[in-house]
């Protein structure tokens, strides 16, 4: 086994992460890959003249975030480190602007360290990501339907600023690493909860995917590092490419030139079109590629208008020979969708869909506290199930609550503004409203001590 | 569901499989997937002028070959279909030739299908694969490592000759066409006994990877469909830029110009690299994306004088501003591995690798009438193992023999080429030959009735 030290320098060197003089803001979560990263930075720091900063950030996620900011914070103390943290309340973000808990918890991480880069005046903020994690990063994103830009992974260095001197380390080498120096870690600290996805796939799917290929892991990472190549020249490409194509260009609005576009090779067709969806809205959040093909088939179709639209809302109109994107206020139709029985139900309005599994009661529950999770007494209910957003009117007993109360007036006690109400699936069973997903279940539909079967309800 | 017949017609439309008048080789194992492709053919037959020829090859590898053949003959008669068949015996062709067994399958049934083509005068042949291949196909080559070209799975039509009009369409489908018209067919014919890997992904990985992700297969075949469209990019794009890059090129070896070559993004280097090496040595068997990465680390070494050893022989040497690609004779240097425990040892000489395993012997073992797995008396035997290639005086006894004979004298007789025995591993404890891989184990190291622990190896 490398040497922990070797490796970090290696990866320093290999992607120029730092330059002498660097301020360098280290994320650390208490966990063994941060706890790692901070130390291994610190035994180097003179030698690359690092000066180093750590910053901690409590999701307000569960009681033990407190404790855990105090002993990082004494750990930054004891290595002498400047250290800057914050507490965030992840779940309300989430409510307030409609996204998964992980995109807020990754939306608020992200401005807090930027927010202390430029507190403290850094140039880089180190995250340590492991090459565990980049292997892990590929196979979730292999599960979901990916391309190139997907299957490069996570990125050694990212906008000059964010750098990963972990990246080509493996977990192994990191716990031999503390193990050797009897360094301490937080075993389960608060942005762990989080990874279920990446849980799963570690600890379950890995494992059997090593017993088709022991070298598994090693050849992701490599299948990373040759797509990270793919998709600089792709990049390239695009940067000469994707002008000649725009038409038109205002705030919330972008016009592509078909036949320019048309005249692309499908690979960079389909590219022009991810870069115009990400123009106008900002950002890729949950437009899989199989909205990007639907717009290309858009394209090529024969009706000469029609209207496309994507999960965050974005419009894209063909009319004859242009593509118009249009960001739209209005977030999206009102949607009803009929659950025959367990299984997966796609609700393409938002780019999400919910599962539905009937479990017995002896079989013991996990990782289960996410506000997109609903355990419900079946032995009370049966399918058919509905799925819809609301409609005037709509009203159950929250959770804990003794009389009604309207969904609307639910919806403004937790400030879930009005453009993204239309977008909440609930859940009936008839008239009968079991849950209003993300936010509570109806207190009759609980599981009861006497339950014997549930029906668990998933929104992904 | 989709009648079966419309989705053919689609795939054979949108991909513009035949011609009016063509003569179509149809490739029948007698499974499910071949009988419903040709009875889809026999009924949509004149709406595109097509006449068809049944061809059924009968691998050697099972005793129900031959029934199988006489059940395909007949069917074929029933539809008044010419009927093509041939026997051979893939075994002793991959000990001639040193193949795995699906490599020498693959290499008799596509030799005589296009001896079927030639006699008939046909233009194409119709394979079997359904969108069910080719989800498998993205999830090992996944598992192997792959880059855009693995990616991009099995394509529809090949060569303009191969063609698949059963590639986009579902398993169930298929079983549901089969079952609507009582079709009958073979649940295992000859060829499905090859596929070991493909059936464990078949029947374990993927409903495991469908928990994950209900859409998966449908998600892998939207990612072939985009992988191929890089792919023809890529296949244009090198078209342009290989010929410059090539220095001298005679029968046996190529000179690529390194200046030119460093002078091209990564991608194209790559690429430039593996087309190198087809051109050279005829294919890309056994050559994965990390020999391609060595290679392209040779040019970028500090060496200025170094030699690599590909798994078919090849030998790419680096002089200065040079890269030579040469075709040797000599195929390979001997090589000898220690065997610490159970596990996975690679032997990069061959691109093969052994995998060990001990267990005990109430589990029922399936699946194991393969030359490449050997199952040896544990109790007898203990780690650690060798793996090496022949020395002149190797001995054993060959199971089943009453006395000792020479390891070459049985290469002789099982006609190994003199080329393919240093490639040849063989196992050993100390200096007890316990099997010679691929032919035969030692006569007392076999299982006997009070064996209780079994040692798997299998050569990979």
């Amino acid at each position: 086994m490398r040497p922990l030290i070797l490796a970090v320098r290696k990866t320093l060197e290999k992607y120029d992460m730092v330059q002498p003089g660097d301020r360098v803001v280290v994320a650390v979560s208490g966990g063994a890959d941060s706890v790692a990263l901070l130390h291994a930075l610190w035994e180097i720091r003179n030698d690359y003249h690092l000066s180093l900063i750590v910053a901690h950030l409590d999701h307000g996620l569960r009681p033990e975030g407190e404790k855990e900011t105090l002993w990082v914070g004494k750990m930054a103390g004891k290595l002498g480190i400047p250290f800057h943290r914050d507490r965030v309340d992840v779940r309300s973000f989430q409510k307030e602007r409609s996204l998964t808990l992980q995109e807020a918890a990754r939306e608020l991480r992200y401005s807090f360290l930027q927010g202390v880069l430029r507190k403290t005046r850094a140039g880089k903020i180190a995250l340590g990501h492991t090459a565990d994690d980049q292997a892990e990063s590929l196979i979730i994103r292999f599960l979901r339907g990916s391309g190139t830009r997907g299957l490069s992974g996570i990125p050694p260095v990212r906008e000059g600023i964010y750098i990963r001197p972990l990246i080509e380390t493996w977990r192994e080498e990191v716990e031999d690493y503390l193990g050797a120096r009897k360094i301490a870690y937080l075993t389960d600290p608060s942005n762990q909860s989080l990874q279920y996805l990446r849980n799963r796939v570690r600890h379950e799917l890995i494992p059997l995917l090593q017993q088709y290929n022991p070298r598994i892991r090693q050849n992701l990472v490599q299948m990373a590092d040759l797509f990270r190549a793919e998709e600089e020249f792709w990049t390239k490409h695009l940067e000469e490419k994707f002008p000649g194509i725009v038409r038109s260009r205002r705030k919330g609005t972008l016009s592509l030139d078909i036949p320019s576009l048309v005249r692309q090779p499908i690979p960079v067709r389909l590219r022009c079109l991810r870069r115009a969806v990400e123009t106008v809205q900002g950002n890729l959040r949950r437009v899989s590629l199989s909205h990007i093909w639907a717009i290309q088939a858009l394209t090529e179709g024969p009706e000469p208008n029609k209207t496309l639209r994507l999960p965050q809302g974005l419009a894209v109109t063909r009319a004859y020979n242009v593509l118009n994107l249009t960001l739209s206020q209005e977030q999206g139709a009102p949607f009803e969708y009929s659950v025959p029985g367990p299984g997966y139900v796609e609700i393409p309005e938002i780019g999400r869909g919910m599962r539905f599994e009937v479990q017995s009661r002896k079989r013991k529950v996990l990782f289960e506290e996410s506000p997109n999770v609903a355990l419900l007494d079946f032995d009370d209910l049966d399918f058919p199930l509905t799925i819809r957003t609301v409609c005037p009117g709509d009203r159950f007993q929250p959770l804990g609550m003794e009389g009604e109360k309207k969904v609307k007036d639910l919806f403004m006690d937790c400030k879930i503004p009005a453009l993204h109400r239309k977008r909440v699936p609930l859940l009936f069973q008839g008239e009968r409203l079991l849950w209003v997903t993300g936010i509570r279940i109806d207190h009759r539909a609980r599981l009861k001590p006497e339950t014997r079967r549930i029906l668990r309800v998933e929104l992904i």
